[in-house]
């Protein structure tokens, strides 16, 4: 991608914001005014607005070594949209801001943008602003997400009972030990410049933690069939972190079956090959942006009907503490560190 | 301010968050959900949202040796609302990001939420959300300010017409010259720390690139006197850069008044002393955080009663170029980099 490069400084700021949204184009009808005023406009229609933000710092959150910048920039907006999605919102709008050094060409942040805008056109949603600007340490991405929600419909981290349903969407701890691989590789690499990467069969882990998605799709389900959780959150440190959120912030306990867990087969034989236990790259592992909920009872069959929605549990009194029942029948309790406690 | 310093690592993530906004306390009736879930929640009441968003970077944007960390909270929170105001629109909501390595202690980090916090309450702000991580190189802190209008009442800068007069808040080019100041008496204090800065007698100036107030209240009085400026922006970066904005994005040219550009006493003296022109401090200088408007010619007499406002000339047609008279009658054309033009 080096054949031409084009100093960032031969555009200068203002050029270098119209280069990077010259072909941004808005598609939510609230948009009234977008990126290139003081601030951009929006018309919410009488719903309510739901606004997250993240900081990602290079070398904190992302290595751009194994990180391709499209990727890097599609990933920036979709754990934003993350957030949004765990409140049963939809998201509709993004600003992004950028702090970038001259050793970043133009063709290198039309990559990273590349990445933004195919996020955006994935979800719907429209770059209404952000900021642009010179960075002597490393790169910085600041993302604030906007979403909307019908009056009063979204959903809180507060709201679980006991006997309500623990479910969680799709598969966890993927993208826990696609890093590990990434980081072997890069090890190997690092080491041995002359050998390839050994990623062959391993591109569902590695989709994983390259290229997350937000599960927008199980918020319609869940809107489109009447169903209202009781409380929400999004599985970005790790299963069992998230849980314990839930528990703490509803006053509740739980229990959590481990052969519940659901674990995708390249993940359990990656784990495998690593020498760690498939359960605690679920409990421990992070990344996963999946959705985990509570859900009444009575919500059960219509829940068993969503091949991506697994029960993996049920909330419990407080005084019954947040416990783990493993494979072998045994009850532990849950700790933020999952696996720590789990090997005693 | 040392007498104690508590480790940051010693609360942890969630620990420092809770501490930071331990009294944070919604003021806006539109804040349903806070500081403490996904994403906060934010009801428009029928009003249009604007989005404004601002990354700032040690080294870059800020200098710690001589930006007590309070001061630089406030001011971080007054440009992001700035922008709101130059949309005609009144601030509501902020979310806070802050990357921080672990030369800052609690303590220090309080200092600079005193200094959000003040201007949160200051202009009846909520803090509603935000990101706390790790930085391995330097203060990094964005901001994204949100605010209401209502429908179709907001101002871009693509409205001015020619023979609309243009106008400006306030004072310029004090914001400038107080930087000047600050590094001279940070070269002074690095070359010979016995030596105390001398700042007497220019607090004014100093206050002016210290806590930069974004002009809410002008706002307030064109909307309870029902003037609609055809045109707005907030001067960030010189008052030649900024008008030139107006032009280009409104298809227009302008006649500016070199005599008509109100500077502060306090101003002139320092550019005096500093052997600069005040003119071209306010031309080029920046960060005034005034607002730049136009208006129609009908709105003379109502504009004139207010002492906070300047006419400081008119727009023209655009075959008539951007020029300014100065005050030995001369014509120039304007420049984004004002005095350079200016002085040939």
């Amino acid at each position: 991608m080096e054949e031409h490069r084009t100093e960032i400084a031969s555009l200068g700021e203002f050029g270098l914001i119209d280069h990077l949204t010259r072909n941004n184009e808005t598609m939510q009808a609230g948009t009234l005014l977008s990126v290139g005023d003081d601030a951009a406009v929006v018309d919410n229609f009488g719903r309510q607005t739901v606004i997250s933000t993240d900081l990602l710092l290079e070398g904190v959150h992302f290595d751009l070594m194994y990180m391709p910048l499209k990727h890097l920039g599609y990933k920036a907006v979709a754990v934003n949209l993350s957030d949004i999605c765990a409140m049963m919102a939809t998201p509709t709008h993004i600003t992004v801001s950028i702090g970038i050094s001259n050793r970043f060409s133009v063709e290198a942040l039309d990559e990273f943008y590349d990445g933004i805008y195919a996020a955006c056109s994935q979800y719907n949603v429209d770059l209404i602003g952000g900021d642009t600007t010179t960075s002597h340490k490393g790169f910085v991405i600041s993302i604030t997400a906007i979403g909307e929600v019908a009056p009063g419909k979204f959903v809180t981290r507060d709201g679980a009972k006991p006997n309500d349903l623990l479910c969680v969407s799709g598969d966890l701890g993927a993208a826990y030990v696609g890093l590990q691989l990434l980081e072997r590789e890069k090890k190997i690499f690092m080491e041995t410049p002359q050998v390839q990467p050994d990623l062959e069969n391993r591109s569902y882990i590695i989709g994983r933690i390259l290229k997350p998605e937000p599960r927008a799709d199980i918020v319609t389900w869940l809107q489109e069939n009447d169903i209202m959780p009781t409380s929400m959150i999004d599985v970005s440190d790790g299963l069992s972190s998230e849980i314990l959120h839930l528990c703490t912030r509803s006053h509740t306990g739980c229990v959590l079956y481990e052969d519940k867990i659901p674990i995708h087969a390249e993940t359990r034989e990656m784990a495998f090959e690593f020498n760690i236990d498939p359960t605690a790259c679920a409990l421990s592992g992070g990344e996963d942006y999946e959705l985990l909920f509570t859900v009444k009872q009575e919500e059960y069959e219509k829940i068993a009907k969503n091949s991506n929605i697994t029960v993996i549990g049920y909330m419990a009194e407080t005084t019954e503490g947040s416990n783990i029942i493993t494979r072998s029948g045994k009850k532990h309790a849950l700790t933020a560190q999952g696996w720590n406690a789990f090997k005693e």
